[in-house]
């Protein structure tokens, strides 16, 4: 695990964020990439977002006025030089030795966003000490509720400003690549947020019952779970991985204060709409006021504004973020958030918008 | 014809249904593969089955509350663990030695269905006796009408649970690739439910005739054949190989009980819809309470979801049968069954359902 | 140019009208192949009749009884055995010693009809007294008018039936590759209905002049010709190359008695709609009596069958009739016939018609 | 940079426009091709303009009498042989030594139009002596005001007709192949109408300012500057590179008169509609009389011939021109122009129109 590029070459080599997906598969052993670069099932998922983001087309305008112009944005009181999060990737030690708090020190140095998965290589407290910058807690209930509710008070006490509770992947495997290619997760990390808790019990199910239903699903998070959870936290609570405008009006009655519309990057269920299939209408049942964020398939700012004008506040980055911190490490996410930010602010500029809530539906060319 | 794989292995190597086509083709000639795996004319319908599954979309769910779920289903009062049925593949003899002693006794150890082809390698009577399982015959009618109906009377008498009557191949051909390398299918099966009948004379026609109008189409089954053989049989009469919702409603007007909406995997008629198309408007047309099975182009749980998402009742697998089997005999078609019980309930799981009943038109994503 | 196959061997290797491609690809040198197989321009109208001929799909039908069925049809008087006619290629002296006398008398065997070009390489006389068959004369109009009508006069002196006089390639030169590969037609080919006369003068414009509209279309064919031909001719008069209903209705008001609807196999004009695209609206212009025939991309009988479907009355076969003469002469060409006739015949059988007119537009599936 | 053909030469290997294309990639430099044929971003615009082109559809027609028929346009009072101008291409000498001379020879002896670039190799002055033929230049406004007006004055003085200010490129580089090739324009090419003023200072932003935001778009002409420049203009201004209608009235309303529907041939933002998404709006909302010109995607006189179709009334040819240069000098661009005026004929010819006012949406094809 050896980081590819010194900075100065950063910016000779990489020219855009898809750049660093090939210096990734270059510098990364075969399963660990199939691992992280594959999606669930045949990967109709995965092909589906590039191919909605791909298809999307902007609408251009001339001759406004736009030396005025920024990206920033304001999530709970932070401002944020752009509307940019780094995804709550799992097990980020798998790529480089500074894991998250490379990713956190990239993130805070540009002035955007950081969410810390449950599966962290480095240990929550550890990484809220490294960065001053935004940051929030992903939240996967654990089987045990006890320590899913002390989870939630080190995040508070460690100063995340909020908890984003993941639904969308009670059931999930690697991708075939991988198992074909021998990845195997476990033997490879620890997860330190969890290593001071009991292991929880290998899932068993009887003759006759079904390892999906009673033994799988009867771990998921449920309604009365999240309903808990909201109470409980003194800090907003956020849902990531809806993909549905039923459960999203749902999710907002009982308390939720933001969304993440997410297909987990094509890693769940396979065969699912893309963000941007949704967003619209999710938007539309939902309100102006309400915090959506999305990912899934992001590969540019192009695509970042896409989500924007399809409906979303904010875009969070999952792959990308792995690729870039296995090509160069912290400085690797750094360039990456801020060539996101430039080709943000590239079709913000060529589609005549100063200010992100100027980006809207009209931004996008629909034929007619 | 050996068997690849001993199950220890089988578990490991075969991830998906799909591999067993992979290790098929590596362990059978050629000419059989093409013959197994190939589709009527230039395929189009076989293409055309897998891009109306890999097109159509689900519309994942969360956090409800599903450890009481289940795939259990009833069919003539038979319980089986899911609603997949063995497809009536002839011939079974080509690719093991079992045959359909094998497929028998993997359905019923994973408590599936089996449907016996007329053109079994095995006679009905041995294959009843090797299985408690659920059993349903497959029936050709035969030039001879009077072999029909003791057809009928020995699936009846060997305790067939029903008849399913296949009107779509009057004519059919092997695909264009094993013809070209010289598969003769007469030369390398017997039938050994036909073997105690006279054999049928070759079909003549004289000068002027049409070798398909005069010759093959007078052989065919018609209306009134259809009608007699309800009227006869004292087990219920399924129809397979309906692909207009017209024909779907006089066979229920004529006292079908169950119909296989199939374009026979793209072996019969090429060019035609999937039944993916037509299943929608046949549930509508025949009411939420008759019996609608469907195969065709199934490669996976997913697909057995979408058809019955899209109004199917049970899948029968054709195909994926004869490759499993092919692969590791019984071991690897009961399998196959898992693997196939294992995603259906997977997406039964994600899409938020906990029964049969509740996989409705609204499981699958559609776009606006 | 000698011929591959003896007719036991035609019967084993050429198992679908597309089969003859290949061997006429192996048989004939590459420019001539090119020459014959290209299309205008950049090839768009080349694959774009493919592409709707594929999408197009049938609608089975079940347990009809069609023992009486057959695919006859009568045109002018003439009972064929099915719609289908050969197509007036020019100069099948390039790939075949016999050339048009072989096409008739493998027409006349299998009870079909032909169409003689103009630019054939035997004399119309020739080719009249060699088959009794049905025969309908291709007129192209010459610079000379008196050639033209001369023309007229000995093809209803050697018992032509009808005239098909074609219009849309005023404009036409080789497809770019067989120009690549050094092709020229006129070093290779002489006409010889029209040897007797004078060759006409080299088109010459004066400055400023466009070779186009004051060279070519000066000399192309206008609706006084076409009116004056009609009315001229003791024969019905049937036009080809029609893709649009406003022609195509002004040419039944001036009289003509059958058009074809047509792109010249995309070898005239390219980027341009498929007789699939029109032929639906032509008939609902023309009435269900008026003489619709297509040509444009068949390749099978199940192509014939959609454009059938689609409104035509009879088909005609032009570059499968070549790739068949090269192969094996009038045995190939006779083959061909066999085999178009048999796949029309299966469609019929399986979408459940027993005479040509019950092939409507409900025997193509409309997806919902 | 020698080039390749001598025009006897020409004739017989360059049949159609696109083939310049492949011998302009066989006898440039790679990074040179790269920096020429390259579009924005990840090209999504480039690719999206050539299968726009392809899809839409010609209506043919057949019969009418067109001896009379020719292609000449009347632009500001100068008669063109076609409505087709040379595109402002920036540099040309760095594919023939002659440059925008040779061009503009072409242009002449063909009687067609130039628009020379701001950024030409060969000073406006120079140009304009050498052609008596219709051209207008292009101008992007510069970061000091009095050299805009200089160079609107130098125009004037020297003859051109009309002024084209390109809008649609503040923000523009190179394609990334071309930069991935180590392609670097300045070091090249030096703008000889901007020899005699001062350099423009480099962009400085300072620490929290965007250098889209507050350097390069600071720079951007904006409405008032366009709004002065007409003012000022003794000749007619149009503006290039505008893809909304509401940018089209407003520009319209300010007193532009011509406009280029133009994606700056996907060299800017990547993913916006093609011209031909977009001329039928336009030409509705601005009236048939206002002067609409387009580029972007053109490779032959049949793209020529679909924009005039969907609305426009004169093209630009870009890449082709270079191509053309780079191939064979003068004598390239003359065969270019000649080649691409005689597809669009045979389009007008084979669609049933005589003059360039008779192409309209019904001369394209309408799928029902």
């Amino acid at each position: 695990m050896k980081q590819i590029f010194q900075y100065h070459q950063l910016q000779k080599e990489i020219l855009t964020p898809a750049d660093f997906e090939f210096y990734a598969q270059k510098n990364l052993d075969p399963a660990l990439y199939a691992y992280l670069s594959g999606g669930g099932g045949q990967q109709q998922t995965l092909k589906h977002n590039r191919k909605r983001l791909d298809q999307l087309q902007l609408q251009p305008r001339v001759l406004r006025k736009l030396d005025h112009g920024h990206s920033r944005y304001t999530l709970l009181g932070h401002e944020l030089s752009a509307p940019i999060l780094l995804a709550p990737v799992a097990h980020q030690g798998l790529v480089d030795e500074q894991a998250e708090l490379a990713s956190a020190q990239a993130a805070e140095a540009i002035g955007q966003g950081l969410v810390l998965s449950t599966l962290s290589t480095k240990r929550l407290e550890s990484v809220a000490e490294a960065t001053s910058g935004f940051k929030s807690f992903q939240l996967y209930t654990q089987p045990d509720r006890s320590v899913t509710y002390d989870l939630i008070d080190r995040a508070c006490g460690a100063g995340f400003a909020s908890l984003m509770v993941t639904v969308d992947t009670p059931l999930q495997s690697s991708s075939l690549e991988a198992r074909r290619l021998g990845f195997h997760l476990e033997s490879r990390v620890e997860a330190a947020n969890l290593a001071e808790y009991a292991h929880p019990s290998t899932i068993q199910v009887t003759e006759g019952e079904s390892y999906i239903f009673q033994g799988l699903m009867a771990q998921a998070p449920s309604w009365e779970d999240i309903r808990d959870i909201i109470e409980y936290s003194p800090i907003p609570v956020w849902i990531k991985g809806v993909l549905s405008v039923d459960d999203a009006l749902m999710l907002k009655s009982v308390g939720a204060q933001g969304l993440v519309v997410s297909n987990h990057g094509g890693r769940a269920l396979d065969g699912v709409p893309s963000p941007l299939d949704v967003l619209p209408s999710m938007r539309r049942a939902l309100g102006a006021d309400f915090l959506l964020m999305a990912d899934s398939g992001v590969r540019s700012g192009y695509d970042i504004f896409k989500f924007l004008a399809a409906g979303a506040d904010a875009v969070l980055i999952g792959r990308l973020q792995v690729y870039a911190l296995a090509t160069a490490g912290a400085l690797g996410v750094a360039h990456l958030l801020k060539l996101l930010s430039e080709e943000l602010q590239l079709c913000m500029a060529l589609t005549g918008c100063a200010e992100l809530d100027e980006i809207e539906r009209h931004c996008l060319y629909e034929s007619k």
